[in-house]
C-alpha cells in the first residue's frame, strides 16, 4: 500500500540523544517498519570520535567523519541533527534542507535562535522539520501547540524545564543541603554537567522558553527576549523560610500574554506548596499550560536522558516517513503576528519574597516599611527572627502583595541604603 | 495558496458538547480561518429541542430536524457528531462516512463499543475519524497514542478519568461526607446527573480505557473485556484508615500488559499519597502512561464541560480542514494485534486493603491470619480498633502484600464465614 521500499535516516552526533536514537530504530526496527508501513533505514551516522562508534558496536560501515558524506547522500530521506550546539548544527540543517531532505532535531539552542528563519527554509524547500524532542524530551509538549490546543488562546505557561535546576532544589528544599553541595550532588550524578552554567543560570530554559513563547503566542520570542535569572543565589535560609510560609521553590520558565503584550522570564520562584506544579521534583519536567477554551492542562515526563529523547526524536521521524511513504507534502506553518510586544521585565507584576539582615534595634521594620508604602508596596506578612543576638543581627523576611518591578527594584535600593540595613540578601518573585 | 475557498461543518446535536462547539467555531472564526488556511463555515445544525436552537442566538436557517439534511448536504466536507449515546449517532456516524465526509467525534460510546469497525469503514471510504473529545476532555491524549508515543512499548495506564466520580471522591476525603452527601452535592453544582450510574458505577471510565487501551496496546480492548466496579460501596471510615496509613483512595482506571497479556480494570484504588496522581483533585482528570522510552509521563487538566470538550473537538476540525484544503488524504490507520489476550480479574496481582467487622474478643485475628496464611496472603499492616465496645464489636484493618485476586476472593469467602466475623465492610485494591 505504501509508496516506498524503505526510507532512508542519515544521523548526525553519536552523543547521549544520537546513541539513543541509533540504539532505538536498531532495536525496533520491525515495530517501527509496521508503524511506518515500510522500513526505516539508517544509512550513515557522522561522528568524528571513533572511539564513540567503535564502542556502539553498529556497523563501521555506517560511520563517518565527513558530513557530506551524510547530508549528501541520495538515498537518506531525514536527517536527524543530535549535535547539540549552534555550530555547525545549523548549517549542517540548512545544508540538509536545502537538498531537499526533512529534518529531525532535538537542539533548543539552534532552533530558539533560528526559529523563523529555520521554518520559512523549510516552506521554501518543500520539506519538513520536527523538533519535540528540543523542549521536555519525551513529554508531549510540541505537538500540542501545534495541534491539539490550536482552538485556544493561549494567556499563560508555566514551566519546570530542566530538570538539572529541579533536581538541585529539590535536594536543597528536602535535605536541608546550601546549593554548592546539591551542585556538587547532581555532577555525582551525571545530572548537572562539569560545567554547569546553561542549566543553573537559566539558559537552557530560556531557550525552551522562547520554542514554547513562539508556537503558543503565534509571535517571534528569540532567547534575548527572556529575562534570565538562576538559581545560585538561593541558600538554605530561603527554603526554610519557603516552607514557613507554605511554598516550594522552583526555577520556572514563565509566559504570559495579555493584550497583546508577552512577558517571557526564567528565574527562581515561590509556588504556593498545594500546587501541582510545585509538586513536581527530582529531574521531572511539567508544564502547565493555560487557554481559553481548554482552563489549565499540565504536562509531566521525564525532560532529558538518552530514551525519553529519543522516544520524541523517533515519534518525528515516524511522523515524517509515514508521509514520505503516502506521497504526501507537508511543510511547516508558523504564522507570526509582528505586532505583538514583548514587555521588559521592569513593568511586570508579581508579589515578591524579601530576605534582609538588619541591626537588631527596634524601629528597623518602620524604618523599611515606610520605603515600600512610599513605592506604592503593601506588606501581605513579615517574620521577624533573631538570628544572631551576639553579632546584633536579625533577619527580615517580607511578602509583599503585587507590585511592579520597578517599584520593588526602587525600594530595594532606598532600602539597602538605610544605615540599619546591612543587606538585601535575597528576594524571589512569587506566583500563585 | 489553498485549493478551497471554504470547508463546509456539519453539526449533529446543539447539547453542552454541541453548543460549545458551535460557540468557539462562531466567535473564533478569523483565527480558525487563519489556522486552516481558508473560512471554517458550520452550514447544517442537527437539533430537535426547536427551544435550544431558539436560545443560541443562531441564524434559525441553520438548524434541521431531519439528519438527511445535514449528513447528506453536499456542501459539507466534515460531520461532528455531538449527540452522546450508541444510537442513532453510530448510524449517522456510517452514513456520513459513506457519503465522503469526516467525522469529528466526542462520543466514547460509540467509539469504544465500534472502534475497529469505524476505523475500518473510514479508511475503505477515504476518510478520516478523529476523536480526541472522546476522553480526557481537552486534554491531549488520542494525538499522545497515536503520534508522539509511538515509538515506546506502552507498558501502563492509570487514569483518572471521570470527574464526577473524582469529584465525590475529594469531598469525601476532604470533608469526611459520606458517599451519599458528597453525590447529592455533586448533583447540585452540576458535575453529576440526576441518573449517575454510569458515572459512579465505572461505566463511563470504561468505555474512555477500552479506546485508550486500545490504542496503547494495538489490540481490540471492548467495554465488556474492562472488569468494572464503582465507588458506592466507600464509606467515610475507608477514607479515614487511608488517610492514616498515607493513601489517598481515587477510582482508577488502569490497563497494563505483560507478556502479551492485557489486564483492564476500573475499580476505586488505594494510592500513595505522595503520587502525583493522587494529588488529582475535584473534577480534573489526569492520565498517566508508562513507556519504555520515555518512562512515566503524566497529562493533567478538566476532562469535561463545554469549553475544555469543544477545544479537543475543534482542533480536530482544524486538523482535518487543513488537510482537505492541501488536498491531502489521509485516513486512520489502526494496526491490531489479534494474538494478545485479555486476563480476567480472578488473575491479576495487588495488594488489598480489607475491612472488617469482627466481635471484640482474642484470637480473631488470628483466626483471620490463619485463612489469609493458607491462601498465601500476607500482612503488611494491621489497624484494630475498639469501635463500639457496648455491642461487642470490633473493627479490623489489614493491608496485604501482592497477592492474587483469586486467592484474595477465596480467603474473603473463608473469613466471611468464621463466627467471629460480623462482616467483611469493604476490601479496595492498592496501587504502589
Amino acid at each position: 500500500m505504501g509508496k516506498r521500499e524503505s526510507i532512508g535516516i542519515g544521523l548526525l552526533g553519536l552523543g547521549v540523544v544520537g546513541g539513543g536514537v541509533a540504539k532505538a530504530l536498531m532495536e525496533r526496527a520491525e515495530a517501527l517498519a509496521a508503524q511506518v508501513g515500510c522500513p526505516l533505514c539508517l544509512r550513515k551516522i557522522l561522528e568524528k570520535d571513533l572511539a564513540k562508534a567503535r564502542a556502539s558496536k553498529m556497523d563501521t560501515a555506517l560511520f563517518t567523519t565527513d558530513p557530506a558524506e551524510v547530508i549528501g547522500d541520495p538515498d537518506i530521506d531525514i536527517i536527524i541533527e543530535a549535535l547539540g550546539g549552534e555550530r555547525p548544527a545549523l548549517d549542517f540543517i540548512k545544508e540538509a534542507m536545502g537538498r531537499g531532505k526533512h529534518v529531525v532535531t532535538s537542539n533548543k539552542e539552534v532552533l530558539a535562535k533560528h526559529f523563523p528563519e529555520l521554518l520559512s527554509l523549510a516552506k521554501e524547500k518543500g520539506v519538513d522539520i520536527l523538533y519535540e524532542a528540543s523542549v521536555g524530551g519525551g513529554i508531549p509538549l510540541i505537538a500540542p501547540f501545534k495541534q491539539d490546543l490550536l482552538a485556544n488562546k493561549i494567556s499563560a505557561i508555566y514551566a519546570i524545564i530542566n530538570g538539572t535546576t529541579n533536581y538541585i532544589l529539590t535536594r536543597m528544599a528536602s535535605e536541608g543541603l546550601d546549593f554548592s553541595s546539591a551542585l556538587k550532588q547532581a555532577q555525582k550524578l551525571g545530572y548537572a554537567e562539569a560545567d554547569p552554567t546553561n542549566d543553573i543560570e537559566g539558559i537552557d530554559a530560556a531557550y525552551k522558553l522562547a520554542i514554547l513563547a513562539t508556537l503558543a503566542f503565534h509571535t517571534e520570542v528569540r532567547p534575548q527576549d527572556v529575562y534570565c535569572e538562576g538559581i545560585s543565589r538561593l541558600s538554605s535560609r530561603d527554603f526554610r523560610y519557603a516552607r514557613e510560609l507554605g511554598y516550594e521553590i522552583k526555577l520556572l520558565a514563565i509566559a504570559k500574554e495579555k493584550d497583546a503584550s508577552i512577558e517571557v522570564r526564567v528565574h527562581p520562584v515561590f509556588l504556593p506548596e498545594d500546587l501541582l506544579l510545585a509538586k513536581v521534583d527530582g529531574v521531572y519536567n511539567a508544564v502547565q499550560v493555560e487557554g481559553d477554551l481548554v482552563g489549565r492542562v499540565l504536562f509531566y515526563g521525564q525532560g532529558a536522558g538518552a530514551a525519553p529523547t529519543s522516544s520524541a526524536v523517533v515519534a518525528d521521524v515516524i511522523n515524517i516517513a509515514r508521509r514520505i511513504n503516502l506521497g504526501v507534502t507537508i511543510t511547516p506553518t508558523l504564522r507570526l503576528d509582528p505586532t505583538k510586544k514583548i514587555k521588559p521585565i521592569s513593568e511586570i507584576e508579581t508579589r515578591y519574597y524579601l530576605r534582609m539582615s538588619t541591626v537588631d534595634r527596634p524601629g528597623v521594620l518602620a524604618k523599611i516599611s515606610k520605603i515600600l508604602g512610599d513605592n506604592l508596596i503593601s506588606i501581605s506578612s513579615v517574620i521577624q527572627k533573631e538570628s544572631d543576638v551576639s553579632a546584633d543581627v536579625a533577619e527580615i523576611v517580607l511578602m509583599t502583595y503585587p507590585a511592579q518591578e520597578r517599584a520593588m527594584q526602587k525600594a530595594m535600593g532606598e532600602i539597602e541604603r538605610l544605615d540599619v540595613v546591612r543587606e538585601i540578601s535575597n528576594f524571589v518573585r512569587v506566583e500563585d
